[in-house]
């Protein structure tokens, strides 16, 4: 099967995030531990993660429920309105996110509740902009910071996560 | 907020899926332990499975995704593609089904992934549908396993699950 | 099978966590929200969150590990010492927090990971004993963040999350 | 921080399972895919799933459980009953086991839910064995079923869920 990787970078960067801007996440994630990291030594382990085919699909799926609802696409206009509003007890959208975390163990999946409670950086900027009423990131905004906590997790771990086939 | 119990219901009878189906799954799956029971004896379950909220989104978005694939709705194309061949290493539409199993133990996670390889009545029947190339019901199979496997591990716990406020 | 509800408790007390010490976290989890409510607020759904057999048996695990630690008891010696000195990348801990969080939803599991990494009351009191040496607090701590996070969601969601039946 | 993988092969060595036996679950779990695959052919995939720190610490615990449970060591006599009759209704056992399947994807997932319900090969054995009251493998028989899913899942992933760096 095909390998999505640059297509969702392109999706990303189109909804304007960019790896960069994770990679700022995920340093902020680790900053408590070692100060001194910069955004870019977390590139490495987001292009990782990115390679992975059930994180590409997580994003695909992200982006275009954003997007459909953006669009005023949707069949169902109740779900539609909850995409719009951003409801918080919605739920769906963290647990599209979970699958990413997941894979990356337990530490992914705190760093994923605690980005996701205290917000920051690009997913504190597309959360501010999803409340316009025009653009929608209810479930980009997890999917962003699933990859960003996945990242400082797997910088966390070091070099052991990695298969080593 | 609203609770969207019976409009679910009315979303999933709209995909021929019906309360009976369900339950005769999650019958299906008990039989090994109490071979005399009859579906109707796990309607009461799926009733109050029904009833939580994050059950409800994960139906709505189930039934939107589907819907949006059959209709050639989708922005993404390739996910489009995706969709409506039923790609078995997906694996959004399993997290989303996730959503819900989760909320009722191991068991029901366990009777999810036995399920969803051994494909029993309704959930044969619409995987069977959805390779007609016309209709889509790639994330419907999954929540309605997930329910008939939250039913029955419901029904294995007793009554001790159930919130005892 | 017995209801180990009352045991647990006595469990919890024995290891020196009382509910009213862990409503107090779960009221500080939603304080962002309304900051007027009391620990005491929690206390119905803390009580229903301990009546589920899951999340009796994670309790009973935890606390047999950590005493089984501080006992010196354990036959894998690695093990032991990973338990006393809390090594950070254990994930077990979390692991086995995440059976009584999955329970209650996707905000519950963002609540933990929140109050997993920023420490708050009993919480971060047991993980400062556990630091001693003498005393091993390695899973309650998780298990405690995760019996708070749930009441916070459950109370987030209102009366809808509890089974209607 | 150390790396356990050998230590985990021999502690699953001396509780009678070898990765061979492991081995032979995978093969039979993608049995309905490529009928001529062999055991040997999964063992590569089981060699990188031990390398991970996170599937060590769950063989670790599980090991450490049950044995406990053999020696009639637990402090807490309530779950040392519950362990010794590898009660159904447990789940931290389950639980445990999905530490390791999660880092493996949604297909790890209901692969192990199939395997735990329908019995197989060591799975079986030792689950079996289990049933005598003097051995108890109620954690290690969901750790090894875990093992299994995981490499049969990552076979089917072919290569592309490994990490690329």
């Amino acid at each position: 099967m095909k390998n999505y990787r640059d297509y969702c970078v392109k999706l990303l960067e189109n909804r304007s995030v960019t790896l960069m801007d994770i990679a700022d996440v995920s340093r902020y994630l680790q900053a408590e531990y070692h100060e001194s990291l910069t955004a870019e030594q977390f590139i490495p382990a987001i292009n990782s993660i990115l390679a992975k085919r059930e994180v590409q699909f997580a994003i695909m799926v992200a982006v275009e429920m954003d997007m459909q609802a953006e669009a005023r696409n949707l069949f169902n206009k109740e779900l539609e309105d909850i995409l719009l509003r951003d409801e918080p007890l919605f739920g769906v959208d963290e647990v599209n996110a979970y699958g990413i975390t997941n894979l990356y163990g337990s530490i992914a999946l705190t760093n994923f509740g605690y980005i996701d409670k205290f917000k920051y950086g690009i997913i504190a900027e597309i959360n501010e902009r999803g409340k316009s009423g025009v653009e929608c990131h209810t479930f980009l905004d997890d999917v962003v910071g699933a990859i960003a906590a996945a990242a400082a997790s797997k910088f966390a771990h070091g070099s052991q996560i990695i298969d080593e086939e």
